[in-house]
């Protein structure tokens, strides 16, 4: 590309930086930001600063948080006997979003992935051993995505937790609520038939 | 969705007023944000706050440039009596990395569209019909896409110079250079056969 500003130049450089966002796009981006009020852009600037500076990791959970115990962590409402494993972030506002889940979370902060060079020590598994050990957790849920990935990091922490007398589940796979039969996947269509459940649960 | 954290969710609904992001991705744009070093983002900010605050418009072409006159205008070796009329700064990026061109450009910063409210006093045609009452240009391009709003735009510019004596010329509107006739809309071929140019000129 051929700037005809350095600032620019500099500017689409930086956010082409961003994940699935290439220099096209970034260009496009930034030319917005110039067709609107300067303001804005300062606004997008402070917001995201801010964030990166002052946000934190809830010291229970490791989710993200403004204080340091997050809001689910510090709700008296909530049962902290079962914990949910999930990755990210984005894995607690889902599941929250169901308004199902009334347990306590634990954000693992990814997945082994020798790939990556993610192992186990990277993760936040060894907080949540300790968490099972002081004896207050009955039960763990795993909620990782049903990748290799996510099923080795299921195995992993579960062969860590096997000598605590807890009880270890993980959410059920099957057809999703509204699907038809003939276009799920055979794995996961096995998987509901094997995992049948009573039919009075289900009404 | 359910954000755990004030600082994330400002910084999400920030970054989801840019065109074409929505929640989703602006969440994890901003999560990626979170897992870089954090001067990673301070850049990121830093260079499009500067942007706005410090970019100029070039006096003569109006194209984005850091200085009062672009490096296109204040080139000596390009031709000043040639100016070739465009929409915004990515035409003129494109037309440059063309190396086919070696007039002046002139950026008129939107097309005339009375359902966005563009009329012409939102564009720069006033100061492009000035440059050419002083008598230093000797032809205009129009180089709009086109469109009703591009078509439209040009006819309303080649009204204003009509009374001019300079040559207007457009852009040549053919079949793409590698393209098959058969999959060319009809408007587009029809065209392309009757401005059809002499042979011995193609070469």
């Amino acid at each position: 590309m051929n700037f005809s500003s350095k600032l620019l130049e500099k500017a689409v450089n930086e956010v082409s930086q961003l994940p699935g966002i290439g220099k096209r796009t970034a260009l496009r981006l930034v030319l917005h930001l110039l067709k609107q009020p300067t303001i804005n852009t300062h606004h997008l600037a402070n917001s995201l600063t801010t964030l990166v500076d002052e946000i934190k990791l809830c010291k229970q959970c490791h989710n993200i948080s403004d204080v340091e115990i997050c809001e689910i962590c510090s709700a008296v409402s909530r049962n902290s006997e079962i914990i949910c494993v999930v990755e990210d972030v984005r894995d607690v506002m889902a599941i929250e979003n169901t308004a199902q889940y009334k347990g306590l979370y634990h954000v693992l902060g990814g997945k082994i992935s020798p790939i990556e060079g993610i192992g186990p020590h990277n993760l936040t598994i060894e907080s949540l051993v300790e968490k099972v050990q002081k004896g207050l957790v009955k039960e763990v849920i795993f909620a990782l995505s049903s990748t290799i990935e996510g099923d080795t990091t299921n195995f992993y922490i579960f062969k860590q937790l096997e000598k605590y007398q807890i009880k270890t589940s993980t959410i059920a796979r099957g057809i999703a609520v509204g699907d038809e039969l003939e276009y799920a996947d055979e794995v996961t269509l096995g998987r509901s038939i094997l995992n049948r459940i009573p039919f009075e649960n289900s009404l």
